[in-house]
């Protein structure tokens, strides 16, 4: 137990009340004033959040990274106006003039929550169902570094998560739920802000779910309140008792209570009417002044927070002092998210195979890795033999073994990158791997990895249309693209085995995917290990004066080879550049760039995707060799040979085009 | 009732486990031929397969469209052998030929099911849980063309579903029986295959759901089997006594069963050894010879299907020949996926307005459209309000009024994408809508609506990072290059109410999206209705001798007008040319696209999304206003302000480009 019963000084009821109208009230202020925002839920679910971070949270708002904090996510992430009103009143660095700003360009206050912008903050939401699945995430952390520290007690935290109807009919969330009740994480708890209501009307219009029976069929342990402050605080102590399964918390609340509107949807996702403002302000006995808070209430809150976790966040602190400085370093890293991944002895001797496919040099250097790296935990959405990233040396995650790094997601690709970002959020360095072909079906996730820039490494096999016989389904074609195009993440795409681990030395500290070939391909003479972070560099110098460059990635550089192969020759100067990584390359200054692909010359592209990775770098359609259609189910030799991607037949066509260029010229 | 009942022979078990034996065998050789494949499926769902098809499945495989057969998906596509086996034995236009091509290229029996090149093939099939929702699809399309046709009674048929544990582990699968079990589709019959082994182990290690209840959370009938026949047979015939809910068989399998790995992941996806199959046909008591069929096992089957089918066939095909030539008519475009779109009165006058978003301009388009094409339908995943997709003149769809043309989809986006999927295969011309932000969670669906060349228009609302206040989450960046990389994929922008109606005039014919603002934009004076169709062409012509082109697309147009305005007045030679769609332009003969865009003319563009898209028109980085990062909470305003999406910005910027290109000239 957390200590949670420490002298506990319960405010009467009159005085929670006092809290949570005033919570309700400057929620709608901020809603009124950007005349932008979600008032149903600021209305409704108040009284959750309160009793949450009144009666059970156990934080710092001084301290507002915690490494032992517990979690609070607020799935409905167009709640922000209530959380943010919490915070404030809560004591986070946050002032009535933030709350002001409200929705408005670079405050502190977004219109959803957003990592890194809002002190309190634990997590950017807004798309559905996400949250839930970050909570699990957290959960699952939470529990490994449990056992990680079992002796120095060191990690001991709740994850609690405020979702909505929309939350739940996500898949997503569907996903997560049955991953978390299988694994027995007793100390997720869910709180279901359960209003019936929607954005287009009844939620009975559209789903009809029993949430008990269907979460009692997932392994939750589940529990009822109304919007009673006592009631959910009665509720989420049971839930705390529970030690086999997580919680789900079914609140049944009012959408937008006490408005006109209260109980429909017209309240739900827009600013209310000044008149509606009044009169709400008049029940919930507040002043009708837009913006004052009562001194008390914000005192009375202010107090609980502190007699229940100065005592706790004490002991904590003298804990911490007495760790080595290694030790006391190490909780650093993981309250900044910036652990570290040792390299020293990653397992893998210098590649002393010919050939090799991508994928299995990833899966001896990821296996080298996690030997080495304690923070580092991944997993397969169920194809771990075929991504090759089960990691031999460790057991299976489970209740039976929380130490375990190897996650069984199931066939659930989208919780996989919600929970990958869960597990980062508490300072693990994850990684998740599937085909290439199914990153679709996480892209949502990666994106939100890619927005709160944290380090998850996605880990995609499978590439290409040459894997063959599975057929076209199975045949990424415009995943590369869809990946490359997400701001503020790096694809990368290995040659070979040195290449490969060039971009493990590369990646784990911001969010990236390592896209890995099925079959083996050779191991090459002048890939470069420290080149990959560079993101290209020149893999074969022309041997006269430079015609032109071909620029490859992947499985296709070794094709390319034989291309380049067949200029030297006959000493026609062609240069191999391999560009592991467009958006490392694009990094660099002008210089390093101009140097690699010097401008005015020639470009030809190989790489089994789409093109529209490449005009970037060449826009004339015929110099790509790239492929926009579906693939085929046949062998990789038949394919090749249906998509022309074979040696002579790219070396004649490129051949061709220099004569007519050079021709043209003259 | 269908009259399944009729008069049925049934064969004594022994007849009914030659043919499934059979089944087995040649589904096994077929694996071995290709060196590729997934012989626990075949082996231990066999028996389902055959059941189906041998007792209930109303199909005639002389007729394989049949507008009124039953329909058949299998979303554990990797059974493909096993289908093919199937379809071959119960007289498919299959020949054993076909069989042995199995996995090769340009065969008729590719790795996972296709739709179109395999006859008796409904659906194309592979990526995990995307079946079920096509099935949920199919049946709410039954029930909408049930009623339309109920005074005839046309249409009236059941939908099979065969999926393994990967597909319930989805979260798409979850999601898209959640909304089946409120729409009470007592016509959809989920057999579940459940053999407690995944690809990477054994089920339990990740999925202990208890389907029943969680099945029976979401308002289905559940019923269990194990895989004898008679068994199977008795639970389908009590699943179609239901008139309340779909139901779901759980049918308890050995994966992979008579293989000496029976029971282990060791037989889910690689081909068996030759000494196994040798004992495996012992145990089956085949002739151990590779592709060889027993004639009798063949017969029997046939002749089965032939009984209970005939006559249903025969009957109907009477029915038709008394309708009208244009009742004849419509029902087999219905029968060939072409049922047309009625534009004679979209109840939408030219717009008299001089600002309207484009999606109330779309609204207005769909709600004309939907009055007169009885074949379209669709709906919002609870964002109807807000997509301007909701069908005044029509009703929800639900149980009391299946003729209700407005799915409410809920917050289940990637089911909703699927489930078009299945209402397009079943003839009709689906639409679905949500957030452009949020197309990523469909993503997967709508690559298989793109494989398959279904008719379904995807809306998708709220484009760019001019939402403002709800922030970075909900503002699309690169979302539109992920679908314009989608090949036979066609994606519209419309720059404003004219170009709306031009792209409805358009699609419904292919896999398209249309992507809409959420703000008001000027209605402009050249835009046309007919052009749309081009994909690009001039909306304003240089003045004088051309120096500049502004490429332009949607929102952004009418911020081009302005800047071409610019260039006017100072009588510098700029066009404009407005492109909805880049994939239609492509399309266009090389005259016209250098009638539109001259080569080496100084190209600029203004897009608010990801560069990705244009590098192909203009790959000087500078030429291209354009977002690559993530956006911001804040107004339009203050968006447009930080982004430098200005009118005196952009024209000052291109202004001096003009110059230092003209200097650099000289």
């Amino acid at each position: 137990m957390l200590g949670f019963n420490f002298n506990k000084q319960k405010p009467d009821v009159s005085q929670d009340m006092k809290i949570v109208n005033n919570m309700r009230a400057l929620g709608i202020d901020m809603i009124h004033e950007a005349k932008s925002g979600h008032p149903g839920i600021v209305l409704g679910a108040a009284p959750i959040v309160y009793t949450v971070y009144a009666k059970h949270l156990k934080f710092n708002p001084s301290d507002e990274k915690w490494v032992n904090r517990d979690r609070f996510v607020l799935s409905a992430g167009h709640g922000s106006a209530l959380l943010y009103a919490n915070l404030y009143m809560a004591g986070f660095d946050l002032s009535i003039e933030d709350l002001k700003q409200f929705r408005k360009i670079d405050s502190k206050t977004p219109g959803h929550p957003e990592l890194g912008m809002t002190p309190g903050v634990d997590c950017s939401t807004g798309p559905l169902g996400q949250g839930v699945a970050n909570a699990v995430g957290m959960a699952i952390g939470e529990a490994y570094l449990n056992k990680l520290y079992a002796k120095e007690k060191l990690i001991d935290f709740y994850t609690y998560c405020l979702c909505g109807d929309g939350d739940l009919m996500e898949g997503i969330s569907y996903e997560a739920t049955s991953l978390a009740g299988k694994l027995k994480l007793n100390k997720l708890i869910l709180l279901y802000d359960c209003n019936q209501v929607c954005l287009d009307g009844y939620t009975k219009d559209t789903f009809i779910d029993d949430i008990k029976m269907r979460f009692s069929s997932i392994n939750f342990n589940v529990l009822e309140s109304d919007d009673d402050v006592s009631n959910i605080d009665a509720a989420i102590t049971k839930a705390k008792e529970q030690t086999e399964k997580p919680s789900i918390i079914i609140v049944h609340t009012t959408i937008g209570k006490y408005s006109k509107y209260e109980g429909t949807n017209k309240v739900h996702g827009s600013d209310l009417e000044e008149e509606d403002i009044k009169q709400i302000d008049e029940k919930l006995n507040v002043r009708n002044t837009p913006f004052s808070v009562s001194d008390e209430a914000v005192h009375l809150y202010r107090e609980q927070i502190e007699t229940r976790n100065k005592p706790l966040y004490k002991d904590y602190m003298n804990k911490i002092k007495k760790l080595s400085d290694e030790e006391q370093e190490e909780l650093e890293a993981l309250k900044n998210g910036d652990t570290k991944i040792i390299f020293k002895d990653f397992g893998y001797d210098y590649p002393e195979e010919k050939m090799e496919s991508t994928r299995e040099a990833s899966g001896k250097v990821l296996n080298g890795l996690a030997s080495t790296s304690k923070f580092l935990i991944g997993g397969s959405a169920d194809l771990s033999s075929s991504n090759k990233t089960y990691l031999k040396e460790f057991d299976k995650f489970n209740r039976e073994n929380y130490l375990g790094k190897n996650i069984f997601y199931g066939v659930r690709e989208h919780a996989m990158g919600a929970i990958s970002n869960g597990l980062a959020l508490v300072g693990l360095k994850p990684f998740a791997s599937t085909f290439l072909s199914f990153s679709d079906y996480l892209k949502p996730a990666i994106r939100m990895s890619a927005m709160m820039h944290l380090p998850v490494t996605y880990i995609f096999t499978h590439d290409s249309i040459t894997v063959g016989e599975d057929g076209k389904t199975h045949q990424p074609v415009e995943q590369l693209i869809s990946l490359r195009s997400i701001p503020d993440f790096e694809v990368f795409r290995p040659a070979d085995s040195n290449e490969v681990i060039g971009t493990y030395k590369t990646i784990f500290q911001n969010p990236s995917a390592i896209v890995l070939s099925r079959n083996k391909t050779a191991i090459l003479e002048n890939t470069s290990i420290n080149e990959v972070r560079k993101g290209a560099y020149i893999l074969e110098k022309e041997v006269a004066p430079l015609q032109g460059i071909i620029i490859a990635s992947g499985e296709e550089v070794e094709l390319a080879t034989k291309v380049v192969e067949y200029f030297k020759n006959k000493n026609i100067g062609m240069r191999l550049v391999s560009m592991p990584c467009i958006e490392r390359f694009l990094k660099n200054d002008q210089t390093y760039q101009e140097q690699i692909l010097p401008p005015e010359v020639n470009r030809f592209i190989i790489e089994r995707s789409s093109s529209y990775s490449w005009y970037r770098f060449e826009n004339k359609q015929e110099h790509l060799f790239t492929v926009d259609h579906f693939g085929y189910s046949g062998s990789k030799e038949e394919i090749d040979k249906k998509t022309h991607f074979e040696v002579e037949e790219i070396t004649s066509k490129i051949e061709m085009m220099l004569k007519e260029e050079s021709n043209s010229k003259k």
